[in-house]
């Protein structure tokens, strides 16, 4: 097999998650008839290949983890939701009239925020929105977006670009997952391969894949408490708290040095 | 990326799925705590991939399709579940006190049906089943397993294994699925590009992934009824009735030549 064509994979499979929850738009249909259910697919660089149900992209918020609501309840100001998918929680932000603008690198994605009655959204990385005039009091990275941060390398250029972007007293509330409880040998194997190369055991190296398409390869990063706090020293964060009630995922709140 | 190593790919995934609904034996889970849907993925040779959830093979009869239902009251004599997996079907006869068989070529798949307490299993391919003794009156290909009748080269030597393992008078109940009614060009597209290769339409080349697994290729075949009266012409077999009640999806009874 020759491999898959890059393309805007998110995009693909939330346009295909909102077609089939709202019928809104062509659903992906088994025999051109019976709705199938939109299925993510990650690859991980050795080998493993995963599936996930892509609804929670275009969940409301009656069926939200109950991290995803204490999240919400902590946002002030200006938020700017990072990697805003769909919308499914600048738009519940939008509801309760905060000011909130979705960020997505996906086209595809943004475009159905905004069908779903997004206002203020960006299609860009956050280091290229760094270089606007806007301020924000709150970062909100939800949906294991603290992942975003990958690793050693690149965490302290992604929070460089969001306090290049803070008002004075701005925070992230950032949603992680400890990977290290697992005794599976595969999980356990890989995480210990990327501790050999100086990497974080659960720094993932992921793509994704939906239909005909596949991202490029990147890495995102599953990583404990004290591995956040590693990564935030010689940053213009410090963390201010962490809410672990559904472990093994958590909340983080950083705040920037005054 | 290498090839992913071959393994029993079907047998790992139902394993998982039992484990996931039963609570017995290890589940997948996210961060070594959340339990995870387990998702089968499938890969087309025209670079498709989609996923699909495995609970559905493990799934009690309230949750089945009609069609299965009907196909279980058509069932007579001593039935041969053939692609049983891990025993959905052959489980519900052998409940009704019905002589039935479970045959899959999946150990993993089988040694799951035994666990849940299928008594009369074998682990092969029908052609190498063939040479048993034992007689059956009813085959039973249920979950789209006319598909396993591949094409115009497997089906004829399918369906004669199938003939040298029937009492006279004895029946197929398959379950099939049309798949011309879509109108996704990526579907169509592949429709036109098999048939130029002298294939039919929905004749798919198809692997399995689960985890770190594949499986090798192979063919499945999703036909119309038409195409399907085609492949019994010249086998032992006669189509007797079709049920299409369940439209794209239908139930197709084939009857020995006496």
């Amino acid at each position: 097999m020759e491999q898959p064509p890059i393309g805007d994979v998110f995009g693909e499979l939330v346009r295909d998650a909102y077609a089939v929850r709202s019928g809104i738009g062509p659903r992906p249909l088994a025999g051109g008839r019976v709705p199938r259910p939109v299925i993510e697919i990650i690859e991980r660089d050795d080998g493993l290949i995963n599936g996930a149900p892509a609804d929670q992209y275009v969940a409301e918020p009656d069926e939200w983890q109950p991290h995803d609501h204490r999240a919400l309840r902590m946002c002030r100001g200006a938020v700017l939701d990072i990697g805003c998918g769909a919308g499914r929680t600048a738009l519940e932000l939008q509801r309760r009239s905060m000011a909130v603008t979705g960020l997505d690198i996906s086209p595809g994605a943004i475009e159905i925020a905004r069908k779903r009655g997004l206002r203020d959204t960006v299609i860009a990385p956050v280091d290229q929105y760094a270089r606007t005039t806007t301020r924000y009091d709150t970062f909100l990275l939800l949906g294991n977006n603290l992942g975003l941060l990958e690793g050693r390398d690149r965490a302290p250029v992604f929070l460089a670009a969001l306090a290049a972007l803070a008002r004075p007293g701005a925070r992230i509330i950032a949603q992680g997952t400890d990977p290290y409880g697992t005794t599976d040998p595969v999980h356990v194997g890989y995480h210990e391969r990327n501790r050999e190369r100086g990497r974080f055991g659960g720094q993932l190296r992921l793509r994704l894949r939906y239909r005909l398409h596949a991202t490029t390869w990147f890495d995102y990063l599953f990583c404990s408490v004290e591995e956040l706090e590693e990564l935030l020293q010689g940053t213009p964060w410090r963390l201010k708290s962490i809410d672990r009630q559904d472990h093994p995922y958590y909340l983080a709140v950083m705040e920037l040095h005054t």
